[in-house]
């Protein structure tokens, strides 16, 4: 039997679109942020391309824009630069027809990256109210399909304003999306941060932290954009909350604080026990903090974004599985479009990213694999 | 019941000394090298320090040493930048009172980092036939305690002839050492190293593949030396291990090439499903290799240096208990050192370290702990 069909036995499910699933890992450029893109010439950008419009967003894209502009014979060649962005990444019913397709009742969307932060604060300020509004209309308008999590500006002060207003006013917008920059650019072991990490506990809103600059960048130039995603991705995840541990900023906030780490928490599940013994051996990092590293580690979330079952099941040993949330970071890591048919739906094909994430649930039980499907989610996105 | 206890009745012993492991990652400074690095004023360096001598190795470290030389008042002033450094890093007779304390049968002795890589190239050629003959003498005097893996020049063309020479004339030296910055300083991927890894493999040798420079260094510098070893480390094994899956140079060499990488392959184990997607993801990648990266992960051997469970259960289900041998890291992460007795014996304490990479096995079946702690190792360090 497939993985898959286990999944569904156990599930007892006659098909992947009964799994009724909440995908907390999705994200989305809502058509406001299509124009921001659109009507810009630097990284991230989006333009005309080769078959169709190209999304250029990463570090090592820019580079590869500007090679190519420089080799350009003509102003109006195509470049290839970036990857193909389509519907799936702004159109409401592609969603939709995505989620049918791959049994997922509720989306949590969140703006992708790189969010606000390229823009000058005082556009990210006027923005991220934009932006949330928008993003509760598109709730709301629903009919319990989406729920999201917003977006603030890189400004703590104004950062803790928009989570008081979200929390007041847009009862669909359950948290924020956060890059590892943090409010002020400084990281998230910024002191500055602490009022916010106070704000976000007191109303009952998650943090979903995501990567986007990478870490090791200088590594991975001869091998495209793989090892900058499934590596410096990951690395910037546990760098940045592995400082956020250290630097004792936790013993300042309390407990229940709902810290949700994208792509199965970087390498930290892992790495947990080596770096609880390196701050066991260094008196000076020890002394400052109350716990020892993994017991912080332990209270956040983390998506099951992990691609296959030895870290799943190495999370769900460490965390234990009523942290863990499915997600898919749709609409990234499409599948392949047939070179035939420039006019395919992508959302109604199998998405082989997708359905690997449902394949590493089904060895557990059933009743963690519904924990991870939908009842931790209930749980976190509920106040 | 405690780990270690849980462990010592399913082995069937009586006492930690009882358990008769072979440990494949313990380093010594051969008196050569401490000669080497005590005559030198840059780093590597070993120095008067406070409270004795002190080692000054890492990249982190030499800032700290800079810093502290231009702001003392007095040129006879110790310094305390990087870590004390005593018996147990050169003297014999200290490491088998370590080892008989916590019960390693065999150590499979390697030169620590930074080896000879700082050495001019000439120099390093001179020298790794010395270290490597000093190894074999003491190996073969130790009455079957000590193995070991040797040195190479950073240099394919000798190289291979000391690898040639190793198999010929050093029965006791099982394999080599080998940094991330591979024999060229241009990675573990350089297209220069094929006969290299040709050679290893026809020798029936083992590359012990072992982090010094770090990854993502830029970010660790508040917090110590912890982030620095517990990130950059094996983020670093990660990496080159990685470009090495993804150059396609294995599918050029045997697939019973032995490559042994240190901290249980640093992230590899808990990323590799990630990895193996975004190789998917990325055509012109995958184009290039027979197989994702995932296949040439399993190929090779872990050690155990894990730190807890979930880690070493994500490495036992990823690569299979068959592929992972027990290991130390001795004599780094020694346990503190009480401020009244300077003459203490390290050897005779109990190494936390040491301990916890024993307690980590307490939960799996006799026959998984037996493969790790000792059948494996056998079967890899033999012919």
């Amino acid at each position: 039997m497939s993985r898959l069909a286990k999944l569904l036995t156990s599930q007892g499910k006659a098909s992947v679109r009964d799994l009724d699933a909440i995908d907390l890992h999705t994200h989305v450029y809502l058509p406001r942020y299509m124009d921001i893109l659109r009507a810009r010439t630097d990284v991230p950008l989006v333009r005309p391309g080769i078959g169709g419009e190209r999304l250029i967003i990463l570090p090592a894209e820019k580079q590869q824009m500007e090679q190519e502009q420089h080799s350009a014979t003509s102003h109006t060649a195509g470049i290839s630069a970036g990857r193909p962005i389509g519907g799936e990444y702004w159109d409401v019913s592609s969603k939709l027809r995505y989620m049918d397709h791959h049994g997922i009742r509720t989306s949590v969307l969140s703006l992708a990256n790189p969010w606000l932060d390229f823009l000058p604060l005082e556009e990210q300020i006027h923005q991220a109210t934009l932006f949330n509004d928008d993003m509760e209309t598109l709730c709301r308008d629903s009919n319990g399909r989406f729920l999201a999590f917003g977006v603030v500006p890189q400004d703590s002060t104004t950062a803790v304003k928009e989570v008081q207003r979200v929390a007041s006013e847009l009862p669909h917008v359950r948290g924020v999306i956060l890059s590892t920059a943090g409010l002020n650019g400084k990281g998230l072991d910024d002191p500055e941060m602490l009022e916010f990490y106070r704000e976000i506990d007191r109303a009952r809103l998650t943090i979903f932290l995501h990567p986007h600059y990478g870490v090791g960048n200088e590594h991975y130039a001869e091998y495209g954009h793989a090892l900058f995603l499934a590596l410096g991705f990951t690395f910037e995840t546990t760098v940045a909350v592995s400082r956020l541990v250290l630097s004792g900023l936790l013993d300042q906030v309390p407990d229940t604080l709902r810290l949700l780490l994208a792509h199965s928490g970087g390498a930290l599940p892992f790495l947990a026990g080596r770096l609880d013994s390196c701050v066991e051996h260094d008196a000076a990092i020890a002394q400052k903090l109350q716990h020892l590293p993994s017991v912080y580690l332990k209270r956040f979330y983390y998506d099951a974004v992990a691609y296959h079952e030895p870290a799943l099941q190495c999370l769900i040993d460490f965390v234990g599985s009523d942290k863990i949330v499915f997600g898919t970071d749709h609409p990234f890591f499409p599948p392949a479009k047939k070179e035939s048919s420039d006019n395919e739906d992508l959302s109604e094909l199998d998405w082989r990213s997708t359905l690997s994430n449902y394949e590493i649930m089904a060895n557990m039980s059933k009743e963690v694999q519904s924990a991870i499907l939908r009842e931790n989610a209930k749980r976190l996105m509920g106040n």
